[in-house]
C-alpha cells in the first residue's frame, strides 16, 4: 500500500541529527551538506541527463527519490534532504518555473504591479502533489537510516524571485517595490507565508522529518527592512507549522544567508534551530542564542577545493568555535555540522569523504 | 606653474566631511556617495562617450577632473572623490585591466601559481602618474569647494580580482588558493598591502585630503579568514600610510562591504572612520565603535528607486538610528552619510536631489 510508512514508521537507525536539533546531546556532531545531492556527483548528472531538464528531476518521483539517496551511499552522512527547489511554491502558483541550462531558475511572469499582487494566492496543495510524492517514496527508501529533511525558500527569498523574475546581483527590482510600495510587498509576503506553512505541513504529513526555511535571500536586505520584510514572515511561517506529527516532534530550522547580524533578533524566533554561514563566528553565535537554539554550519564550500590536511584543519576549527556541545541528559547547546550554503558543483567528491570523516572522528575526540 | 597648488593651498569653504571623519561637531551631517561620479549622470555618459572606453576616461587628466566635478554641480555634496578604479594598482603591476562593455573588470593576466606571484612586486608609482595628475588638476579644478578623497581596494579586494581575473560570484579560485596555498596568497597580500600603501602616500602628496580603503570583498570570507586575508593587511597598508600632510591631518577611512560582524575588531584599527553597509544598524555600530571613529554610511542605494516621501523617511531613519552626533568643542560620535554602496547606474538624478536636501535639512533638525 502506497502510503503505509506513515501509519508504520520504520524506527531511525540513526537519529543523531534530530537529536542535535532538539538540543539534546550526542556521541558525535551529525552532518549534512546543503545541497548534497547535486552536480559535484557524476551518478548525480548521469541521472539529471535522463530526466532532461532540473523540473524534469524534480517532478519525477522515482528519479528525485534516486538522486536523493545518492550522496548516501558514498558518505556516512546523519540526514537526507528532500531533492527539490525552493521555487516550487511560487512556480504552483503559476508563474512559470524553469532552469535554462547553466543559469539559474526563470519564471515566465513577473509580479510587479497592482494587477500581478491581487491575483497571487496561496496555490492548491495538489500542484505539489510531486513534492509530496516524493516525500513519501524517499521516506520509504531510506527505510529509517537517517532522517529526512523538507523545506522550503522563505517569504522573502520567494518574493525576490518572484519579482525579479530570476536571479539578481542588485535585487533592485524587489527592493524598488519593497521601498515604494510596501503594501503590495506585504500582500505578497502574506501570501508566500500562508502557502510557504501549507507546504511544509504537506511535507510533514507525507513524511519530513524535519523541515527547514532557506531565507537565502534576507541578508541583502538593509537593517529594518530585514525585520520587516523577512523575519516577520519566517515568524508567520513557523506560527503556522506543525511542530509534531503522530506524536514525533519534527524540529524546525531555519536559515537566513547574510544574517549573522540578526542572530539576537532571530533568536527569538519559535525554531529549534539556526543555520548560519562561514561569516559567522559559532563561538559568539552560542553565546548570542544558544541556550534556546542548536547551530547548523558553517564551513566555506570553498574549503573543499583544499587537500585533506587543510579541510582536516578548517573543521577542526570549526568545530572548536562552537566548542564542546552538551552531554548528558536534557537539553544544552548542540552543533550540526553544515556548509555556509549550498556545495559548490566543481567539489571534488573526495573532498566530501576527508570532511565526513573529519567531522564524525574529531568532533566524538571532543567530547572524550 | 603646473603644481603649485600643493604649495599654495587655497583654504577650504567647506570643510563638513573633514571635520567630521576627525570626530570634530559639524553644523549638519556631510555627505557623499559612492560612485557619484558615475553612470547614473547624463553628463557623465557624454563625457564617457567621448573617452571612448573607462580607462581612456580614467587616464586622461581632463576628462577625470571634468566627470570628477559632475555630481557637485548638480548637487551640494560634501566631498568630492577622485574618478578612478579601485584596480589601477593591480593594472600598474601589469595585469592589464580592461573593462569590457557592460561587463566588469577584465585583468589579460591571472596570479594563481607560483611563478605569477613570484613575479609580482610593487609597482613604479610612476605607471600611475596618470592618477596623481588627476588629483593635481581636480584639486586645482575644485578651488576649496570641498575636500578631495583619494582611494584605492583594499589588499584582498585586489587580490580577488588578481586571482579570479575579473569578478565572482563564489571566489573560487582566490579562495582555493588562500586555502590550498597560503603562503601564497600572503605573499600577494603583502606586495599589495605595500603598493597601495605607496600609491595613497602619493595621491596625498599630489593633493588628496583624505583617502578611502575600499575593501569591497572582505565580506565574502569567513570568519577566521577575514582576520587572517583581510584586515591583517588593512592593518599593514594604514601603517604605511601617512597621516598628516603639510602639518594637515588626512582622515583615514576603511570600507569593508559586508562587514559588519567585525566591526569591533575594525575598531581596533589605527584609522579615523570606518565604513558600513545597509546590513548594519548604525546606533548598534556606534555603541560599538563610536568611541574611536566616525561611521561612515549606510543607505541602501536601492531607497532611490522610491519617491521623494520615502527617500526622506529612509534618510530621516538612518541619521536617527546614528543618533545625535557629538557637539560642541573636542570630538566625540560622527557620521559622514554615505550609501552602502556605489548609487547604481539606473537611478534618477532627481533622488540624489532629495537624498542631499533630507540629508542636509533634517541633520540639521537632529541638532537643535
Amino acid at each position: 500500500m502506497a502510503c503505509d510508512n506513515r501509519r508504520m514508521p520504520v524506527p531511525l537507525k540513526n537519529d543523531t541529527f534530530l537529536r542535535a536539533c532538539l538540543r539534546q546531546s550526542t556521541d558525535y556532531t551529525p552532518l549534512w551538506l546543503m545541497r548534497q545531492a547535486g552536480r559535484y556527483l557524476p551518478e548525480y548528472r548521469a541521472t539529471r541527463a535522463k530526466a532532461g531538464s532540473f523540473m524534469g528531476l524534480a517532478t519525477n518521483t522515482d528519479y528525485a527519490t534516486e538522486v536523493t539517496l545518492q550522496p548516501l551511499e558514498r558518505y556516512p552522512l546523519d540526514a537526507a534532504i528532500l531533492f527539490s527547489d525552493i521555487l516550487t511554491v511560487p512556480d504552483a502558483m503559476g508563474l512559470g518555473l524553469t532552469f535554462a541550462q547553466g543559469e539559474g531558475p526563470k519564471f515566465a511572469q513577473v509580479v510587479r504591479d497592482e494587477a500581478a499582487v491581487a491575483k497571487l494566492a496561496v496555490p492548491d496543495m495538489d500542484r505539489l502533489r510531486y513534492v509530496f510524492d516524493a516525500v513519501t517514496s524517499i521516506r520509504r527508501a531510506l527505510d529509517g537510516r537517517v532522517p529526512l529533511i523538507g523545506f522550503s525558500g522563505s517569504p522573502w527569498t520567494l518574493a525576490c524571485y518572484m519579482v525579479e523574475g530570476g536571479g539578481s546581483d542588485d535585487y533592485r527590482q524587489v527592493k524598488t517595490l519593497a521601498y515604494s510600495r510596501p503594501d503590495l510587498m506585504h500582500r505578497i509576503l502574506a501570501v508566500n507565508a500562508d502557502a510557504v506553512a501549507a507546504y511544509l505541513n504537506a511535507q510533514i504529513d507525507a513524511g519530513a522529518q524535519a523541515v527547514m526555511i532557506f531565507d537565502s535571500w534576507g541578508g541583502v536586505l538593509a537593517d529594518g527592512a530585514f525585520q520587516q520584510f523577512s523575519l516577520d514572515y519566517t515568524r508567520r511561517v513557523l506560527a503556522g507549522v506543525k511542530k509534531e506529527h503522530e506524536g514525533v516532534r519534527i524540529p524546525r530550522i531555519v536559515f537566513t544567508k547574510g544574517g549573522g547580524l540578526w542572530l539576537e533578533e532571530m533568536a527569538g524566533l519559535d525554531c529549534d534551530a539556526l543555520g548560519v554561514d562561514w561569516t559567522v563566528n559559532l563561538g559568539r553565535a552560542r553565546a548570542l542564542v544558544g541556550h534556546s537554539k542548536a547551530l547548523q554550519g558553517n564551513l566555506d564550500p570553498n574549503v573543499l577545493f583544499a587537500g585533506p590536511a587543510q579541510i582536516e584543519a578548517e573543521v577542526r576549527r570549526t568545530l572548536e568555535s562552537f566548542g564542546r556541545p552538551h552531554a548528558g541528559a536534557g537539553t544544552g547547546p548542540t552543533h550540526v555540522f553544515n556548509l555556509g550554503h549550498g556545495i559548490s558543483q566543481h567539489t571534488p567528491p573526495e573532498s566530501v569523504t576527508a570532511l565526513v570523516e573529519a567531522v564524525h572522528s574529531h568532533s566524538r575526540r571532543l567530547r572524550a
